[in-house]
């Protein structure tokens, strides 16, 4: 028998728990940011459905791209006509979700010429003295500023929406792996021996009315592996190396060529571009420099090199490279149609499969994504940040559809 | 010694002939075709310059990107500026290097929606009666025709330069590594073993005046790891699957999506696009088609199904995607400056050694930068397709400069 809390959903964590349900109205795979606020959202809108998360980890999963990303809201990584959608993440991360260490700070964008609506560097400076010594205005003499910019953490944000399901009375399964079958999931529950292999100690199948793939970047693999669709969708490896260069609450977030400095426990963490998907069998691999191997991939050194001299810190003992990439934190990152810039998005896989993935740009716009996925299976119209334009909202016939086990 | 002939410049071969030279005016590392076209121009220009080719196989090589290059030449490929350098380089493949398997055809260029240009397929296709079935006009409705076209063999140009460069008393030593020192080169003689293995039989040092580092998409890596020099260039695996529809004299060459189907052997050899650099230590792998594993890597694998209904043959048993990745010929591509849409380039890397790229354009425009390197180093200003713009041409102190071993 899973485990109770009054009034809540159960929660199965280790196998010595009974799993004995047979099918949901809606299954949830993945307990990241993405398929953890959908659950959320869901229990909101639907709250008729029966509905299971399943994680492969715990809550909050350790591995993903969630505990990475970088938390960082700037209205200039919102694609032109989601505005709307962005400004109501940004009020949500700072209002509904608890302590997710939300704070509000300016964002430097730093130009070596002049851009559209930018200022002298030396003007930006004076605003954010905290940002002096952090880079060269010889090299980056233009600046635009985001005022609203905010930074916060995602994995506190997936942490509260999973657990805002449960207290919403959704139920959770974790250290599940999961297969896609037509209809519903195949369940591996995983164990760890005395060796500390992870091994599966039972296979359960679960009926499910729709499953929301949410598995990150591992997500459209598993589409297509287990059901045979195929999608267009990337991923890449991307790193997030230690910047030991003091910083305070004051700081500002900086970034340059692509790269956005993150102000986070009194140093920054970087925060690499992504130019491009990483090929199919591609093995995540440390680099070199001069001579001396280290943990952060070749293509993110290139582009650290590239600013030193913009951002002298990066040209100091103060970056951590790490000797092998298991020093560097990384993580894969879904890339929505195989773009580096392309929004969160969700659609249908088959017949009750929806995918939901995040990507690059799931900080400013992720949660409205999932939010929007929620109101199309709970079959509402309306969207917190208006009304749904030129898109049949119907509601779907999912409740009672699948029998209680 | 070398073996010789009457007038021609030495040629060592294997490690029985001995190698006592000392020093060269000029050594080549690498007679693909740039390398040894830029051979073959040296002598032509500065006769009085002792020359060496290195290279790493025998003439021609067999594992290069040469012997897979698509051998197109079309004006759709030239950038803008490149006009005249590109018109050179159709002159002298028809003329100057005997029987390249020099054809000119026409090049249909095909869109789902109107270009710049175009005109309906139907118009493009009675002007080419051999491209109908190979394409839908309903798909591609509309094509760019590039009258001016040609096929030919770069191969057959590498391995005329080659010898056309010893004819010309260019020195040729084969199945040698070279490594680059200061000042010139350590040479690793290769022999193969009874039980197949490839050793290195001796080490030799040379001095070199100059060192043309013309080695593919080795030449970055090299430069960096012998030389100590950062650059910016990349590389891309590029397969080139067979389409075993039957092809004429008379046929086309397509492109749609930017896929090339070029004529060849009586059927179709296929030239996917390279749409950005595949990341270092990336390890070329097959895909899957419907869960049966292929030799054909999944981005190319992607490309092709994305066009089968553009192009249905691609949907039909004539497609080779064989077994494994050894099923499918393929090299590694250099990338310029790391972009799939880069013209060949020369630059110096350390005083002394220059490095000399081809990659994707180099079928239009490889030869005029092999050219280019060569008169600059020959203290040439003339160009053959126009004078040098904007460039100081000096006459370098390379004669004599190195003693005469």
């Amino acid at each position: 028998m899973g485990g109770m809390t009054a009034g809540a959903g159960r929660v199965w964590a280790h196998v010595g728990q009974t799993f004995a349900e047979t099918g949901y109205d809606v299954v949830i795979v993945g307990a990241g940011r993405m398929g953890a606020a959908c659950a959320l959202f869901l229990r909101q809108l639907a709250p008729g459905l029966r509905l299971l998360i399943v994680e492969r980890g715990g809550l909050p999963n350790e591995e993903g791209a969630t505990i990475l990303a970088p938390g960082v809201w700037t209205a200039f990584d919102v694609p032109p006509g989601r505005e709307a959608e962005a400004a109501w993440v940004r009020r949500i991360l700072e209002e509904s979700f608890g302590d997710v260490q939300f704070a509000a700070r300016p964002l430097l964008n730093l130009y070596p010429e002049e851009a559209e609506g930018s200022v002298p560097t030396t003007d930006a400076l004076a605003r954010c003295p905290e940002a002096v010594g952090l880079l060269s205005p010889r090299a980056l003499p233009f600046a635009r500023v985001d005022e609203d910019a905010a930074t916060y953490r995602p994995g506190a944000v997936a942490l509260a929406c999973g657990q805002g399901a449960v207290r919403a009375r959704a139920d959770l399964l974790l250290n599940t792996h999961v297969h896609l079958t037509p209809g519903g999931l195949c369940l591996d529950r995983l164990t760890v021996t005395n060796t500390h292999e992870i091994v599966t100690h039972e296979t359960h199948e679960l009926r499910a009315g729709r499953v929301i793939v949410a598995m990150g970047a591992d997500g459209p693999h598993a589409a297509e592996h287990d059901l045979g669709v195929h999608t267009g969708h990337g991923r890449a490896y991307r790193q997030a190396p230690r910047l030991n260069t003091p910083s305070t609450d004051a700081a500002p977030i900086l970034r340059a060529g692509g790269l956005t400095l993150r102000p986070q426990h009194g140093g920054f963490t970087l925060i690499p571009p992504v130019h491009h998907r990483d090929p199919h069998g591609y093995v995540p691999t440390g680099g070199r420099l001069t001579g001396v191997p280290v943990g952060v991939r070749r293509e993110t050194l290139e582009d650290l090199i590239r600013l030193m001299d913009a951002l002298p810190p990066l040209g100091t003992e103060a970056l951590e490279v790490g000797h092998s990439l298991a020093d560097v934190p990384g993580a894969w990152l879904a890339l929505p149609e195989g773009r580096a810039d392309a929004p969160p998005v969700h659609h249908s896989l088959t017949e009750g499969a929806h995918l939901l993935l995040g990507g690059p740009l799931a900080d400013t716009l992720g949660l409205a994504v999932a939010y929007d996925l929620a109101a199309e299976l709970a079959g509402v119209r309306e969207r917190p940040w208006g009304k749904v334009p030129f898109r049949t909202a119907k509601k779907l016939p999912l409740e009672g559809e699948v029998g209680r086990g």
